[in-house]
């Protein structure tokens, strides 16, 4: 049976072309919010979720973190890296000269600011609910131009007029897989955890020690407060390695010890970015 | 003179109401992004700038936290945290019964998801470029009802149907505010900086002694990786007390001496929720 994958949607966006590039064969199903997607899978309607987790053009990681932290079943099986490459595009018949109006995504608009300050000064710029929603706008006009992944001009008839005009080389965005359960020992794998800690003075570097003590390589942290609980904050955090490698499962019992709530939220293949080594 | 404040607009946004709350007799001035609102401060064409940091509804700290790396006069002067209060609003003569189209910002849609399975579950959602513009998209309409700050019922001359139909009670943003000086000490204040660390095990543990060996209390960590220079991380922190307190100084200075980049992005005054002790 076709693997059914959840995204967060419309068609045409970075998320949907990382589902793809995770699952060539697999059934993309659109979903409106990250937590729908996410979900979708906790229900057993999907098998999968995709959803932007850093340097995200669609959402943030707190939609994530918060249901991760609630749900009974889903976990972190993956991870995608995907490079952002925006691309200007505009109806088969548009020229530059005429356009007067960019469409696209808020972020995508900033991430693009030294191409269209050069190229498009005399147009004004304007917010899109999403890259593929500014594509589908200028179908038919030949005074806009969009901006958006490759994928969305095959998907609405455009031309791509310019490619890689974001002011970053290096804009890289990273995507977690969801599912009922993680991933299995690759031996080059990421854990994800989250822990919560009393508000005092030292608190969190008490508790990084059992993961420096074993030179477990920390790769991501994040603080959140969390809302009901004032003076209390949770700590998102990924390292290097699989929490059934010896020193990982060693660090995690330790810290279980030492903080008031510990979830793990999964082990999983550490991703490469697609075309580097 | 009346002071010029640049926020991330449209009007109608809880940017603007965070705006509105910190200096309520100044000019409020709506940017397309939170660069350029920024960009306006740096060039001295605006006094200050607010833009939402955490739990944010339009937009990322990334782009915030690039600009203030890169800047050379923006600092952070200041912070504002608003408590989110999402309204579900109709042109007068809408009656529920009839409406098939929620039109809101996809965090807000994902942020009221038990109200609208209990109240409109009939109902089709839509992502908007911002809840000012769904709120702007229902006023000739008696078949659509938008979701946003009170704010924008006002502007847009709507009804406010419901008050408060997030499904968490907590939901603070904190916006921060920037200008080309810091706040002098009040006793009560925040530091914001950051610093990078080569990536190796227990670099940051390392890092976070100088400060927890002061027992200074850190309100915010935040790490992400640097585009340019792999395996190095940028990590962003907030720690309770001004610059010049004398912990604090010794805190950084101590730090300067084991990072290869340290910046203070600003020390201001800690905001409180409005409303409450």
């Amino acid at each position: 049976m076709t693997r059914r994958i959840a995204y967060l949607g419309p068609q045409g966006t970075y998320t949907e072309e990382a589902a793809a590039q995770y699952a060539p064969d697999a059934q993309l199903v659109p979903y409106p919010t990250v937590k729908q997607a996410a979900a979708a899978v906790e229900a057993g309607e999907a098998d999968e979720a995709v959803a932007p987790i850093e340097n995200s053009l669609y959402g943030s990681i707190v939609d994530i973190l918060d249901f991760l932290i609630a749900a009974k079943r889903t976990v972190i099986r993956g991870e995608v890296l995907l490079p952002i490459n925006h691309c200007l595009m505009a109806a088969p018949s548009t020229k530059l000269e005429d356009v007067r109006f960019v469409l696209a995504h808020g972020q995508a608009i900033g991430q693009c600011g030294e191409y269209l300050a050069k190229h498009l000064s005399q147009a004004q710029l304007i917010a899109a609910s999403s890259n593929a929603a500014a594509a589908q706008d200028v179908r038919g006009r030949i005074d806009a131009v969009a901006i958006g992944p490759k994928r969305a001009a095959g998907l609405y008839g455009l031309k791509v007029v310019a490619e890689g005009i974001q002011d970053s080389r290096t804009n890289i965005t990273r995507f977690v897989v969801l599912a009922q359960t993680d991933h299995g020992r690759t031996g080059k794998d990421r854990t994800s955890f989250c822990f919560d800690v009393k508000d005092m003075p030292g608190a969190l570097y008490q508790c990084l020690r059992p993961i420096a003590e074993r030179r477990i390589n920390l790769t991501k942290i994040e603080s959140r407060p969390t809302g009901d609980r004032l003076g209390r904050y949770i700590f998102l955090v990924d390292v290097e390695g699989h929490r059934t490698d010896p020193a990982v499962a060693a660090a995690l019992e330790a810290l279980r010890g030492m903080t008031v709530m510990l979830k793990v939220l999964g082990s999983y293949p550490q991703a490469s970015v697609p075309g580097r080594a």
